[in-house]
Order: structure tokens, then C-alpha cells, then sequence
């Protein structure tokens, strides 16, 4: 298992559980071998109580050694869009050109890093317009595929996102 | 979609989130049809506070129309032993040689549903004694796959459970 490639998921205290956990258990399932990465190490409570267990520190993450990003959301995103490490990673991974991923929230981060200009995604209601301030374009529907970046809405879209993420991340790997 | 066929999940009072999420969103993406049954028709709560919405009574399940049966963990299995429709449609499914799948406490159902004997199978260790007694060969590891059956011990198990489900509801051959 974990031949098929590398995916880093983001996360900081009120992830949102269900977002965090499907995709990590969907990449892990379907053979990827999935870092949790945070500010710190050390046991992080999603908004429902479960827990993440990061092993990698932002601050040490090497961008290029990662097929692909997940961002979930919950309050995480609006933690991590404050750490710098966290900007520099998905700066990179998005510039090169390899899967970024983000539910809900998620998209805050990819403002804050400046890199949604001209892109098309969708994201919870509620930051729809701070998505459309950063330049991209607002689509209200279950999961928004443009070029490398994927995006859902929120939780009940998770069988669409995981859909088109595996689907990415293996086209990724097979080229 | 829902081409593929049609899958019954159980769920009671204090299912395990997880365990009832990961595989429902699972066999959405895949393109199969999930029916959420319970013995009333309302909000179901899991233990971290997740909702469920049953759309069907298990006195009105018509097991026939069913491909397989999930039962997830947590203390719903607890509950859905006492329900006499519960044991008559996981009796049906069972001995009709289509999938049945537990996690954690699921195999509570089974045993009560007089259906292990013979059988190999994992669940929460606290309830190990009992599906032996039930006639059963417990086996610790994170899935087991006995012809129809298929059982994991508990959430982390879920990226192992969700594999060999999709691969049984699909017709493929184990491993």
C-alpha cells in the first residue's frame, strides 16, 4: 500500500471531522499514503470531537515531495490561513500544477495565499463572497473540477469530492 | 447513478458517526442506491452529534430488493437487536448469501438474528466473547471476509471495510 503517491491534508483545531476523515480514509483505501500536517504536534479536536493526529509540522513540509492537497473545513482553514508555512506549501502545490482540494471553508487558505484569481470553485455560502473578491468565480454546485483544483461545498458532498479527487489524483500519477 | 443496485444501512440511536457516514458516502460515489431503515421515522443522532434520516421502517423493508446490508457501530446495534424486523431482514439477507457488513458492535444483530454459527468474523473486542458463544471464530484484524460477511473492529478499519464491501457489492473476488 501508499505506492500510488503522496497527498497532504491541512488541518488545525475545529476541523470539520467528516471532511477531514472520508477523504483521508478514501486515499488511504485506495492505496495513497496520506500526512496530516499541522502548527503543531500534537492531538487536534475536530468540531465533532474526533481527533486528528498530525506527524508533520507545516514548517517542515517539502511541497514537492506531494501529489495533492486537501484542505477540509470547519474552523480550521481560518487558523491555518495564518501560518505562513501553510501559504508557502499551497502556493507551491497549486502553482505546479498538482491537486488542490478543498470543502467548506477550505478556500480561505487559498486566499490568503493569493492564488484565486481567474479560477472557478465552489465553497460554504458564507465565503462565496470573499472567493469572488479574490478573483474567482462562484459556482453553487456539489463539486467544481477546474484544471487541478477541486472544491465541494460542504459534508453531504463528500461522495462527489472523493469521486473526482481519486480520479484526479490517479490520472496525476498515471501520466 | 444508483444503476449498480441498492444497499440497506440499520441505524438506531447512538450509531457511531463514522462508521454510518464513511461507508454511505462510499457506495454514493460509487453509483449505488442507500436506504437509511430504523424502527421510527425521525432524526437519528450519532454519538458525536452527526444526524441521520431514515427514509423507511425496517417493518416495511422488503429485504428482496436489497444487494446488501450494512450495519455500522456504536450503540445502535444495542437497540436494533430488540426490533423482531430487523432480525427478520438481516436473517433474510444472510441466508440468501448477499453482503452483510458489520463494524464494531454491528454483529450484535447477528447474533441476536441467530445467524453466526460457522462463521468467521471481527468486531469491538468488548463483545468478542459473545459472537463466540453465538458459534463464531473471532479474528482480530481490520477486515475479515467470510464468503457474504465482511466485519471490521472499529473506525480506523474503515479505509479496509469500505474496499472489500465495494469490491463484494460489485461481484470481485477478495484479495
Amino acid at each position: 500500500m501508499g505506492s500510488l503517491g503522496r497527498v497532504l491534508i491541512l488541518v488545525e483545531e475545529g476541523f470539520e471531522d467528516m471532511e477531514y476523515f472520508v477523504p483521508y480514509y478514501r486515499l488511504i483505501e485506495e492505496g495513497f499514503t496520506v500526512d496530516t500536517a499541522s502548527t503543531r504536534i500534537r492531538v487536534i479536536f475536530g468540531k465533532h470531537g474526533y481527533t486528528a493526529k498530525p506527524q508533520i509540522l507545516t514548517k517542515d513540509v517539502e511541497p514537492g515531495e506531494y501529489n495533492g492537497l486537501i484542505i477540509p473545513g470547519g474552523k480550521s482553514p481560518g487558523k491555518l490561513r495564518l501560518d505562513m508555512h501553510t501559504l508557502r506549501v499551497t502556493r507551491d502545490i497549486m502553482v505546479s500544477g498538482r491537486i488542490v482540494a478543498t470543502v467548506c471553508h477550505g478556500p480561505q487558505v487559498l486566499i490568503s495565499a493569493g492564488v484565486l484569481k481567474g479560477r472557478r470553485i465552489t465553497c460554504h455560502p458564507s465565503i462565496k463572497d470573499d472567493v469572488m473578491l479574490a478573483g474567482a468565480s462562484y459556482i453553487d454546485q456539489p463539486v467544481v473540477v477546474d484544471k487541478n483544483l477541486i472544491s465541494s461545498r460542504k459534508s453531504e458532498d463528500l461522495p462527489y469530492f472523493c469521486r473526482e479527487l481519486v480520479r484526479a489524483l490517479k490520472g496525476l500519477n498515471s501520466k
